[in-house]
């Protein structure tokens, strides 16, 4: 079969990345007989650079035309000077709006080989850490009204959080499902005991629990679960929160896993269609260096194939291989540590394709 | 001199605790020649179940017209099926608009006798950690306009984030007061590259320290913040942020140092007048048992003592004593070790007592 994927390599070490990916991609279709056709197109400061905005019409069209998105990492601090509302970052906003990603997957896994790179103690990720947050990506406080308005406290900024009952419905459902499918457990992060929004999103969570009898739902506070995050996080399996709840929630369960290069993110629309990324940044200090890791991009176009593409096979098989290209002892300069083999991005890529 | 404190014990261990604290300022007032009026009122579930709400005016009033409010806890199953805005922690947010309290200080110290508490690895937190998050804590989504609207996808609930020039202004004047003190380091955590109030805050910050040339103030994203946090903590001195930010962030800076059951708060108003509790919560499970660890209000008393009766000598003192029972070996449940004293709520108070 044929799959169109639109590659947006975006800044920094993006391109590095991506390049393996689409590797690793081709060794899987030689593999298995299916034919990727990509399209690379600009988003974030390499279009703010080529045609003086960061989310070209055109990167969005081709986007659209495509069956998956597959995206390296945006921004760096060439373009930091531009006022807020200006920078590449806006891209992924962008991108997230009108392509639907209602629903942000992260896993935060700790890979058995790097488990020395945790910041935890041993005992308390012991037997390993495998989360998954699922965030809700195209609603609340950053697609809200914002703006500004005068109080007798002088000028007066604004951001509105807020929520409807089927924007919460269909991200619990996503939670929900993926539950069923690891170990029926779902944690729903909120603020309850203060907002508003919150009240509505936990009674649509419960009512929509009904329709999983299986799975054991609880509710926790966001300043608790940021805590259990740290003290006991094997407590967690599948966590189902808010936009800005899931971004500093997902960001901290990739830090205690230890190797945030490791870590693959998906973001879902309605469908089959969803756009693939690592969770690291762009780290412009190492671009274009063959120091990156690409093994977040690499799993990152597994995702694409289990979630998009339906080929949870051809997906196992990379993650396998990266897995093996671990245990093998490779490592990139991220990873790196004493009696381990030493890897560039490329060497990273190409002993993966090997592995496949 | 004569000084008047409200004491609001609340629920669960809160009375406990309470208790201990009021043992130990009349000791210091013996030692100093001051005089400690209290008065005692109630809140949280202790006031519902006396008169059916959990802040009566009476308690408000009473709190206004004191020097200083020493505070328990708030809360507990019992209440829990309550609806969300009825629950006793209302009381807390009602306290702090009536009293105007608008900047919290949560010291995240790292005991050196109890640092094998910490969930993070010895080189992560080799030679202390000793952090001051700076919490605005009147304004933003908490206090902003909120409630209900009809739309597209359902009805929708909404909370507005909002903050105004003089809100941030104070609050930032605090912090890097704070951080003169201190080693003249401040961090300001913020959403900016999403959020327009996040904007506003980071200018109205960067526009007060011109005011502190000494002070080195960076900025950084509340996402990241909540990494670094687990990765390197030490980096952080001073941090100012947001009271949703804020309350996420502080939990999560506690919980590092491994013992919540040791950390005071002060929430303090204009002028000198201020609010002081323990962070932790109100454990109804081992109320009135005798287990509680008293020390965290107690270190709240010393708060009290420094900042609203600049009564620093006798501060240090209390500080010293708590020092002392530890390195004594004494040892509440929460955080016993083998080969440690057992102490319960009464004996650590009594011993702490016995050191001042
Ligand atoms: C860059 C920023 C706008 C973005 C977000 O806040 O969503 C990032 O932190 C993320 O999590 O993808
Ligand atoms: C109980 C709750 C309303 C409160 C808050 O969110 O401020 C608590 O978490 C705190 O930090 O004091």
């Amino acid at each position: 079969m044929n799959y169109k994927i639109a590659l947006v390599p975006g800044d920094g070490i993006g391109p590095d990345v991506v390049a393996e990916a689409v590797k690793v991609l081709d060794a899987v279709g030689v593999k298995y007989g299916h034919q990727f056709e990509y399209e690379t197109v600009l988003a974030g400061g390499a279009a703010i650079d080529a045609m003086g905005e960061c989310l070209p019409q055109n990167t969005i069209d081709v986007c659209k035309k495509s069956d998956a998105v597959l995206l390296g990492a945006v921004g760096g601090w060439k373009w930091d000077t531009l006022p807020g509302d200006q920078r590449p970052e806006r891209a992924l906003l962008g991108l997230r709006k009108e392509l639907g990603l209602f629903a942000n997957l992260r896993p935060a896994l700790l890979f058995e080989e790097l488990a020395e790179a945790c910041p935890l103690k041993p005992e308390i990720i012991e037997g390993g850490l495998d989360i998954v947050v699922v965030r809700e990506l195209t609603g609340g406080i950053y697609f809200g009204e914002k703006g500004y308005k005068d109080t007798e406290l002088g000028r007066a900024a604004y951001d509105v959080e807020q929520y409807a009952e089927e924007e919460v419905r269909r991200i619990a459902v996503v939670a929900f499902d993926m539950a069923m499918k690891r170990n029926k457990k779902l944690t729903s992060v909120d603020k309850a005991n203060v907002l508003e929004s919150s009240r509505l999103w936990r009674s649509v969570v419960t009512e929509t629990a009904k329709d999983y009898p299986e799975v054991e739902l609880s509710h926790m506070y966001i300043d608790n679960a940021a805590m259990q995050m740290v003290r006991n996080p094997k407590q967690f399996d599948v966590i189902v929160t808010s936009n800005i709840f899931g971004d500093i929630l997902s960001d901290e369960a990739s830090m205690i896993t230890g190797s945030i290069g490791m870590l693959p993110s998906a973001s879902l629309a309605k469908g089959n269609f969803g756009m693939y990324e690592p969770v690291h940044g762009s780290a412009p200090d190492i671009a274009g260096q063959n120091k990156a890791n690409p093994m977040a991009t690499i799993l990152s176009a597994a995702m694409m194939l289990r979630y998009t593409f339906g080929l949870s096979k051809e997906a196992d098989d990379i993650e396998a291989a990266v897995k093996a290209v671990l245990t093998q002892g490779g490592r990139t300069p991220d990873i790196m540590s004493p009696g381990k083999v030493s890897l560039g991005t490329k060497e990273a890529g190409d002993r993966i394709v090997a592995a496949i």
